[in-house]
């Protein structure tokens, strides 16, 4: 498991190819939750999404045998554009498999990106077979989603909220496979334990947040249209340091995402996707329990579709 | 007038409150101008549009006399929440006049950055000389929306282009009062005099260009739906020196503005108000001509509203 040491660590491989985000603060937002909210913005990431701190960290520890051999992973969103960008910035080769219904959007992204996409199977698990199996018969490394050294490059982010705000009170983080939520809370609870994080999922894609309750992996159903945080089957090693780690974690009904999308736009005016709004649209949830608390609200990445787009501002009337 | 000197010098007030904004590429830009597109990311700083960079080095540069009478100023928007800003960093009181018709959000934006708002007369020239007018009566600082220290300090973000993207061949930047526009051109023409700047604005309000084009101030009417761009009476001070570092000044429709919106966030998911996305509108008409040249796009700032997201949404077609 990462320590916070390792996340120091990553520091320089991370900052080699990013810059810091800003944590800003918005009048409009503050006085929505009623306290001081300040927004973590890793929507202004390159490929608008807090993973490719990971991904950098994880090409930088690789031996020159594992980069000559390439990496191999499957995804069908910002893991995978998190791995193409960083095996481009280091001249690795990147393959990743996608289901065979994947988003072209981001197929096209990530080839952008110059990886090679594979079109593989019906969804994600047999997408993930066939990376391995392609890792294993080409002598590649394969890269699962929550590989600790993704985990100790994404806690980055927390050490420049802990430096930027030392007296935070709360983090509310959106939760996936869980590796920004494990980072977060492997730095905040190392520096100062009384910091509560609070993970947060949609209500329609609720495994992990019931998995963290019950103490024990719990498959469920995933009817979420936001992609960010659609996992059917927790992750383990992730479950396991966010017992530890989480103070709480909440489920948020998809159509408050959506309302939640529009208000960060029109509040902050930025994009972000239905991840990045659970923040948010939790923070209203427990509005009375964040009274008085510096609140950071975690806009994990930006990359929402057109169409969710479209969706979100039709859950909140038009003539604001 | 400002030179390149000026703007070396803006830089510690200008970092002492925000970071370099990202110079980002993305390849579905690369790939519908059929060139090498880069984003310089402006919507990513505090208040959502460069004119903050304005902002600081204006405060930075007042005498202590000045700073205890506060400023004066007259804006509908991202000048006034610039000016604000400012002066709050430094702890300096700001008066900003507004026309009675005011957006609103924006006034509150202001009043949300400690700004003492007054609403006065029908249009911005009204406003204006009730500025000015309040700054005398009570010994303050009256601030106009291109006075020098502001162009010198939005020039920092072409600093950060050269040192980012070193062979840059056009930039291409939204006028409004012109302050964005003359700041780079002092940076990119000083530092490489074939660095090809190429201004644009709205057709439906083109004051600014027509005044450019013929070499001498032309009032114009002002139809459009586009804030950020939204000159009626032309800006000597940026007029003349937009005359000498401006290599070409585009106009584009109201409704190709529309949809460089719309393909600003489904190419680079990010939010761009529609001075913002101008350059993008702009581009699509020069395709040939930039070709095999390194573009960089001007993406000014964020501050769009829900209706005119709405709008620029509605102006392409749905299931993208």
């Amino acid at each position: 498991m990462p320590t916070i040491q390792d996340i120091y660590r990553a520091r320089p491989a991370v900052y080699r190819h990013l810059q810091p985000t800003p944590l800003s603060r918005y009048a409009p937002l503050d006085e929505l939750l009623g306290t001081e909210v300040w927004v973590k913005h890793e929507n202004h990431l390159p490929v608008g999404a807090f993973k490719v701190r990971g991904g950098l960290n994880l090409v930088a520890g690789l031996s020159e045998d594992q980069k000559r051999g390439g990496l191999y992973t499957a995804s069908t969103g910002n893991h995978g554009q998190s791995i193409a960008f960083a095996a481009r910035a280091e001249g690795i080769a990147a393959t990743i498999v996608v289901p065979e219904n994947a988003n072209p959007g981001k197929v096209a992204a990530m080839r952008g990106l110059g990886a090679e996409v594979i079109l593989h199977g019906p969804d994600f698990d047999s997408a993930r077979e066939h990376a391995g199996e392609l890792a294993r018969r080409n002598g590649g490394t394969f890269v699962g989603p929550t590989d600790d050294p993704l985990i100790a490059g994404v806690g980055t982010y927390a050490l420049e909220i802990l430096q930027d705000l030392p007296d935070v009170d709360s983090i509310i983080v959106p939760v996936g496979a869980g590796s920004g939520a494990c980072g977060c809370g492997i730095v905040a609870k190392a520096i100062n334990p009384d910091i509560r994080i609070i993970g947060c999922q949609s209500a329609q894609a609720p495994a992990m947040q019931l998995s963290w309750e019950r103490g024990e992996p719990v498959e469920a159903e995933m009817n979420s249209f936001a992609e960010g945080v659609a996992t059917r089957v927790p992750f383990e090693n992730t479950q396991t340091l966010m017992r530890e780690l989480l103070d709480d974690f909440l489920l948020v009904e998809d159509d408050d995402i959506r309302r939640a999308v529009a208000l960060m736009i029109e509040h902050t005016h930025n994009l972000v996707e239905e991840a990045g709004a659970i923040p948010l649209a939790a923070a209203l949830q427990i509005r009375t329990q964040l009274a008085g608390r510096k609140t950071v609200l975690i806009a994990s990445g930006g990359n929402i579709s057109m169409d969710n787009l479209r969706a979100a501002l039709g859950a909140v009337p038009a003539g604001t």
